[in-house]
Order: structure tokens, then sequence, then C-alpha cells
């Protein structure tokens, strides 16, 4: 089971690579075990083409390595505390993707003015805390905004983006999402203001996305 | 017939991820099969590496799948109100491009201020209606605008593009094309106002570059 | 020599789509046949991809198609009308690229606020008349600008670029550096005024850049 | 030892062009050869695809040629400089990237409005003068500015960017992230003022990351 996530979450970080959204290492993906207190993350400073599912590290809900022989993620702590508080998620990544870390250091959700934005994220793409690295700060800004929040992705001012989903994948899809519609909403605005779509049509428009939307395998 | 048809149209989404029109899986293409009331168009929800021709759907032209043991994609509605009402269109494109999507969200359309669009949209592209998925209100804005207008490209309002073409390849061509020039036509317009082309030569240069350009067995 | 021209013509178009220089098969290259009234250049409507030695299309300095089984690229009086007018160029180059394309739109020359368009450039990068295809206007706009001029590209306008060379290889060189520097100085004015270079300094960059950079072998 | 090193500087170019900091030749890495007054550094107007270890020219720290067939980059005195006044510097890259190039063109510093930014550069990128290639005026810009400064890099006033590290790999690393940011900043001023960072935070985090991320073989 483990073997598989190690696998999984070393192969979703070439997702981060392929739609541009990490430069050198600055962007990690992370996977629950499904039925156990841990999680796997990508190591600390390893550059995405020697990542090997070997060299991915397990750590427990605190954070602590459990397994692996390199140091995790420096953004090992938010993971887990996102892990601990929201039992529903399964996958996070966090990159600092350009369009929406280009928001975040404004410190400006992004409005919804695409049916895409309706679809994936319920609304807008809201903003979270400025916070410090190296405790949990962090992790409880993330927590504190997604909690019963339809949007998968946070904007953490100043910093970046975290994204959750019900599994690595879906996680990474949120993160691909959400710079491609932070992008497009950024390039509308340069000339003008985008129209609005109406809360009644964002609802139905997200209803219809989370239940209908795909293949059933692949949801 | 269909075997081509069904490698051709799952070969062309090749083209919207080389030209960066496509995240993750939010873009398809469709084919007409000649002489026939069906058309072959993307499975939903299925990653663009994974397409193979034996994934592509047939369907009919009320969008009733024929042949295929994927859903077909989500805008399969709105290729099939296309295909129906408009007989003479082989290929339709949908796709949510950056720079397209961008003017799409304003409700604007791009203006014909560069001899390349004189050539390939004969003129402006025009928006679509604000439409929600799940009925014919795409298909129909697509068809209200694009019958008997020069451009094969619409841009539906806080959506996408959607274009047409004699047959899927010329409708993945417009398509890339009309993403080249909404992001030329943007970069143009953010430090100042592009000089207009007057309508007669617009006009000449429409005429000249649908009769005169390419070979012959490439148009 | 014409299988070499053919060969090195062809291979060129690749480094137009390495840099992003063009959509679908709108961009050519053409090389003058040392010695002979006479050049190389790409077919026209065939896709990059699809491009070999054996499809280029040789044609006389009035345009007319020499050897080859394809149409010549509908840019071809153009490219005709400079190599008849000036005989120091060995290769032509043209491309709708988006940044170029920008300004080209505006009417507005590229200023040379960027050390290495003084070196590339030797100064700003003019601005060419609006002219028709199919006809003489378009050389004849090229030819009127960049005659005596120290640019070796031109913004056409409302159109694209069309650069020169001493060589194939040294006209599309031109046209990548020209795309690099529209968009360095598009982005610069983005957010306030670049600074100006002083002449004297530009003139000293120039002077330099010409007669000493580079093996002497690659020059 | 020579021989490792013209590998890795050979290497360290396609860093360059992953990252797209580079057009055609306009790059170059050079690496100080540990314990000789040497440094090894890429030819002069040769391109990417066709340097190999051999090509790398070694020079003296006056710039001399000391061993290479090929004239070194045109940039070499500046590295020379470099490497004279600054003992604890390895490696130095310059490069005309498009963002941080942008900032330069208008001799405005990128301010530190980026956890990333304060992570890497301890707080804002500075300008350094305008100055002409040819005799040391560069070299003696770049040690002026960098000299006791957090940064490891330098946008050069209408010219483009100089980094270093204490190895050719961290001065491309550091290449690569001021582009990151340089991208990031410009974005989020398009559409109003990025949050400032306080001071106490900046140099929180810079503390932190210089000493605790990463694998300790990695730094």
């Amino acid at each position: 089971m483990i073997e598989q996530l190690r696998e999984a979450v070393c192969g979703l970080h070439a997702e981060l690579v392929r739609y541009n959204l990490v430069a050198w290492t600055a962007g990690n993906v992370s996977g629950r075990v499904p039925g156990e207190d841990l999680f796997v993350i990508k190591p600390s400073g390893v550059s995405y083409d020697d990542l090997t599912p070997a060299s991915m590290v397990v750590c427990d809900l605190d954070g602590n390595v459990v397994e692996g022989e390199h140091a995790p993620s420096s953004d090992t702590a938010a993971h887990a505390y996102v892990y601990r508080h929201m039992p529903e998620v399964g996958g996070v990544v966090h990159t600092h993707s350009t369009y929406a870390s280009a928001w975040a250091a404004r410190g400006e959700p992004i409005p919804c003015v695409l049916t895409a934005m309706a679809d994936e994220f319920g609304g807008e793409i809201p903003i979270g805390p400025f916070a410090l690295i190296g405790g949990d700060d962090i992790g409880r800004g993330i927590v504190a905004v997604l909690s019963g929040h339809r949007s998968p992705a946070v904007l953490m001012q100043n910093h970046g983006v975290f994204t959750i989903g019900a599994s690595a994948k879906a996680a990474v899809k949120a993160a691909v999402m959400c710079e491609d519609v932070a992008r497009t909403v950024h390039v509308s605005r340069q000339l003008g203001e985008p129209l609005p779509i109406k809360q009644d049509d964002v609802d139905r428009l997200y209803d219809r996305y989370q239940n209908v939307y795909g293949q059933r395998s692949s949801r």
C-alpha cells in the first residue's frame, strides 16, 4: 500500500513540472496512507528529476519521519496539520505558481468569473493569512480557511497556494486548475472588468460538476 | 471510415496540448462521420496522455452514445447541437484557452487589428451568450452567432471558445489561431490602442486567404 | 549546393518552433543560393512537423517556382523582392511572433532600452507600412525601411516581422532576438518607463558586437 | 578536477534553457576551479545544443584563456572581476531573462513581497549601474552591489542579471529563482500593489532558509 503511494506521489510531481507550477525544488505533493495515521511526502531540496519512489519520505501526522533517508519537505508541518484536522483530505499540494502567488501577494481572492471556476472551486478562491514557516501557523491558516469551504485551494498571503483533495491526484488537479484560472482571470482584468456570474448559476454549475462530470472511475 | 476518424480525432487532441490550449482534461475535439448522422468525440474526464482511438466515443446527432465504453465529453450536447443545425460543419473544438477565455470573461469581441485575423476570421471574433451546461443553451448560442458569420470561432461569455470547421483538423486550426490572435491583440492593447484595419482591406485579405492560400491537398 | 541549402532552410524552421515564434504554419524561412539568382523557401500551408529538405521550394528572384512539387510560401513575393533589391541579403525570415506583432499592431517602433538591442539592432526596431499581400507592396515596404538601417528586423504594421541576414541562420537569429527584446521591453513598459540608453553608448555597443563577438566561424 | 568542472558547467547551461532564461546564445555560466586561480566558462557564440565539456574554456582570474580552442564568453571579464574580488564566490551566471531584465531596464529593484524572496534573497533584489562591456565596469558594478549584500543576484541597469553562489549550481539556482520572483512580483503589481512583508519577518525567513532548508548534501 505504502509502496503504491510512494510511486503515485513521486509521479505526481511530474505534473507540477509539466504545468510550470514549480521552479527548482519549490513545490511538493503528499498523500495520506489509507487507514493509517501516515502520509508520504517529497524529500526536501531534491530536484524533480532526481525523485524516485524510494526517496519519498513517510511521516506520521505530527510530521515526524517514520521511514526514509531524506529530510522531508520543509512544508511538512503544514501538510501534517491539514491531515490531522481534516480527516476527509487524502492529498495536499503546495506550489508558488506564478499567477496564484501574484494574487496571494496582493492578499486578493480570485473572483469567480469563469464557469470553470464555478465547476472546480464553487466560487472565489479565498485568501489565507500571512504565516511564518516553522510551526503550525501555516497549517492552521489553511485549515481555518478551507474547512467547510467549497474551494480546494487557498492562496496564502505573500506566499503561494495550498490545495487539498480526496487523493493526492485530486489535490494536484486543484493546483493545476487554480493556476489556470488565476492566469485567465488576471489576463481578463488587465483590460477591464470581467463580468460577474450570478450566484445561482455558480451554484448550479458547482453542483453539476461535482456530481455528473467525468468517468466514474476517474473521479 | 469511423476507425480513421477515431484515430484522427484522438490525434488532434495532441495539438491542443502542444499549443497549451488546455489544462488537465478541459478541452475536446469532435469530428462528423462523413455521410452518417454520427460524430466521434473525446471521452469525459480522461487525460490527454491516456487517449486512444479505441477510447473515443461515437454519438448520434442527439448526443446519445452509439459506440464506446466511456461516457462522452460533458460538452457533447453542444457539439451535437452544432452538427444538427450546421450541416456544413465537419468538426468542432472546445477549449478554455487563456487569452480567448479572458476576452470571453469580459464579454468583449476581439477586434480585427491583425492581417492574420482578417485572413482566418474575416473580421472580429464574436461573443456568444452566457449559457449553462446541461441542455441545448450552449449549442444554441454557438449556432446563433456562427451561422452566416465569417468567423469559425465564438467566445462564449464567462466560459471559453468553440470553433468549427469543414473537418476536425480545420476546427483545431481555428482554435489554435484564435488563441494566437487573442494573445497578440491582448498584448498590443496593454500598451495603447492597436491601429484598425480598413474594412475594405479586411475583405480583400479574407477573400484571398480563403481562395488562394495553402496546398490544394491541405485545405 | 542547393541540396545543402534545402537542408539548412528546412532545419531552421525548427528554431521558429522551439522559440514559439509561430503557430500552425504561419512563419517561413528562406535562403539565397550563393552565386545564383535563386532562393530556397518553405512550401505553403505545410506543417513544420512535415517539412523535409525535398519539400522546400526553389524560386527565381521574381518568385517563380524553378524546382519543387509544392506551391511556395504565400509570402514568397516579399522574400523575392528583398533578394532582388538587397544583394547583400542571404536569408529572410517572416513570423507573426506575439510581442513583435503586438508592437506592429500599434504601429510603434521598439525603443532601444536594452544593451542586447543595441548589440543586435543598433537602435530601435523600426515600423514598416501597412501593405496588402499579393503584389510587391510588402517587399517594397521592407526594403524601404531596412535599406541603410542598422536593424535587421522590421515590424510591418498590423502584420508581423520580417528579418534579414547574411545567411538564413543569421535572419533566424534576428527573428529570435527581435521577439526576445520585443517581449522584455513590453514587460518593462507595463510598469513604468524604461530608462533610455544614450546614443553614444548605443553606438559603442553596436560597433563592438558587430566586430568582436562570437567565434569567427559562427558569425 | 577541471574535467569534472567542465562537465558540471557545461551541463548547467541546460538549466538556463529549461527555465527559458536564455535566447540563442545570450547567457553563460562559470565555475571557479577549487584551490586554483582559474575558472571554467562557456565559449562565446556557441549554441547551447552544441556545448560539450571539451568546448568549455579555462581562464585565469584576469580572464586570459589558459585552456580551450574557443574564445571565452564575451562576458568573461565580468566573471573574472567577480572571482578576483569575491573569494567566497564559486560560480557566476549571467542571463537576459525577460522579467528580471524588464525591472533592470527601468532601473528598479524588485521589492520583497514573497516569502520565497525573503528565503532566497533576504530582501529586495538590487540594481547595479549602467556599464559598458569591454573593460572592468560591469564586474566592478556587480562587486560593488553584491559585496556584503544578502542577495546573490543583481539587476544590471538596461542589461540583465548576474548571480553568484558558492558553486556554479548555486549561482544557477539563484538565476532561476530571480526570474521566478521577478515574474511573480511583476504580475502581482500589474493589478495593484503587493502587500509588504515586515522586515522582522523577512529576517526570520532568510535566517531559517539559509540554515535549515534542504538536504545537507544538496546545499
